[in-house]
């Protein structure tokens, strides 16, 4: 192998286990199924015509996208998954490095590592908050999930305007992975500034996570750079399946809608519960949350949990290791989490 | 964007009019729809399922493979598409530099170009055949298609054997596409050869271009390369439906080579047909079958053809000009392919 590779670390994804006894709320998916338009698009015609290559500039699901969003479909990349749009914007506009924080999608750094990008860590406050003020004059590309994994706490659009504003000659990529759990989107930061591209996932507020898709939603400049590469790495990168399920879901928005608020209040009172047992939670704007407890450890927690049937994520890291993420499933599963919660720590006081 | 992707130029893929009203021979897709299997694989089921991320190991599927070949499981990698995993070699094993034919799938010199990997391009000899004595010694990744594309024409797997023990510090990657409309798989020869890689796809002999399924086979130590990067570039690369649809389809060999099997028929016969209009037929053991006439060129006859409602390919080139590539269709879509042919040329003739 090219010696460039052998040293870095490869992503390790969350655990994906197959065999689904778990109670799984580690790698921040929807617990409800994708809408019934989506179900009644894959129908036998739709597989029938598996046997052609699907449309490499998916354009009917970008004409989608764009009216969804009120957008141009120049201004849309539509990709396998967000991931790889991430890798395509690293490839793009990393030359003079990229910068990002020190707890972040982990996937940020491998880029970085892969493309031969010099990475900028920018440390997160002592309680965890983005500051702009840290990002002002780098002149290079900067990475912004907002919300943030996985601590789900976000900053305002007007912060990444700010923060575009004072690096004109760089790419503001934001990461919008979580966005439609409460946070405030760019997307309408777009038409005025030339220099910040957004990205954003089907694989969350869609309940699509299978599916593999994701879309950069820029400046049209900047989604030309994008895809061309695309072109160059793998031209036909969503498939005939994922592109029709994509516009039966723009489709059903009222359904999404209502899980999403599902989700945000089973979110609100989980945090309430976890906080009546002594944990602190930060403030969550995402499909997931992130706490710990002065009793046990992160690791400790995962593993108890995990026990009783209970999947969660541990980051082991400085900053990181006492806490747990905590995906949000129905009201019905938190309660089952919060129980074995108050079990485990109960336990642990004695 | 970076200054190095600047300048090069992206991969064009065939035309993909979305509107189906050509005859369309021009993408080497499968006439014939997927297998009943593919369909009743994909059912409410699966789709209520999509909420969750795939198994990014693809466990399952590459087990299925592995067992349909032979195999053993770490001797596999699953990609979207075998582009995908075209894509990662490149950037695995490119760096003294890569060389394939001057007419051969054209996504490789894009994929060196973009990985900055120097190309060393190996003419085909005046008859269009490959010679294995022109791949001795060069100490570089080798990428030869058997079949080739445009031309169809293969090699055999003991002429690959000596260009891998030739080239013994080298991957030799064989990109085998279009191998099971009758050429010899060099899959028999990874067990004994540590430096040979065989790609194949779900595209072509499996009906499924529009599922973006393929998946390298090789020796452990070479695949674990290969995982290593799709892990770092993105680590959920194949959808839930499409490992579903790739499991399904090995259960259904019969179906498919009953299929493959009419697609050679109908290949030996259009090829016997063209030839009795004067044209120049190079043989081939693909799905498709490269042509030329004396009295049109390709543009014309790629153009004449298109007007009257049947798409093949045209590849510009000082090589390929005079020639235009014909995806294989049902015996029903080749005898309308033939009959205009006739008429253009009759009408040329007067």
């Amino acid at each position: 192998m090219d010696p460039r590779f052998a040293l870095f670390d490869a992503y390790t994804p969350g655990e994906q286990p197959q065999d689904r006894t778990y109670i799984k709320l580690n790698t921040n998916e929807s617990p409800y199924p994708p809408s019934q338009g989506v179900a009644r698009a894959l129908d036998r015609e739709a597989v029938d015509l598996l046997r052609l290559y699907p449309d490499p500039e998916c354009q009917a699901l970008s004409q989608a996208l764009a009216d969804y969003y009120g957008m141009d479909k120049q201004s849309i990349l539509c990709g396998n998954g967000s991931d790889e749009l991430l890798s395509l914007a690293f490839m793009a506009w990393g030359e003079k490095g990229a910068a990002f924080a020190d707890l972040s999608y982990g996937l940020y750094q491998v880029l970085a590592d892969l493309h031969q990008v010099k990475a900028t860590i920018v440390p997160l406050r002592a309680d965890f908050t983005l500051d702009d003020r840290d990002y002002l004059g780098l002149g290079k590309l900067i990475v912004i999930a907002n919300p943030n994994a996985p601590t789900g706490m976000a900053i305002l659009p007007r912060q990444i305007a700010y923060i575009a504003q004072q690096n004109p000659d760089s790419v503001v990529l934001v990461d919008e992975a979580y966005v439609d759990f409460g946070a405030g989107s760019c997307l309408p930061l777009i038409k005025s500034n030339e220099n910040i591209m957004v990205m954003q996932t089907y694989s969350k507020s869609r309940s699509m996570a299978g599916a593999r898709l994701g879309y950069a939603i820029g400046p049209a400049p900047l989604i030309k750079d994008l895809r061309k590469l695309k072109n160059a790495i793998n031209p036909y990168n969503v498939n005939r399946l994922t592109q029709l399920a994509g516009i039966a879901a723009l489709e059903d928005k009222d359904y999404y809608a209502l899980q999403n608020r599902a989700v945000v209040m089973a979110r609100e009172e989980t945090g309430r519960a976890l906080k009546q047992m002594g944990f602190e939670v930060l403030p969550s704007l995402a499909n997931f949350i992130f706490a710990r407890h002065l009793l046990m450890g992160g690791a400790a927690l995962y593993l108890a949990l995990k026990k009783r049937g209970i999947l969660v994520r541990y980051f082991n890291g400085q900053r990181t290791k006492d806490f747990i993420r905590i995906s949000i499933g129905t009201k019905e599963q938190m309660a089952t989490l919060t129980g074995h919660l108050q079990e485990i720590l109960g336990g642990q006081a004695l």
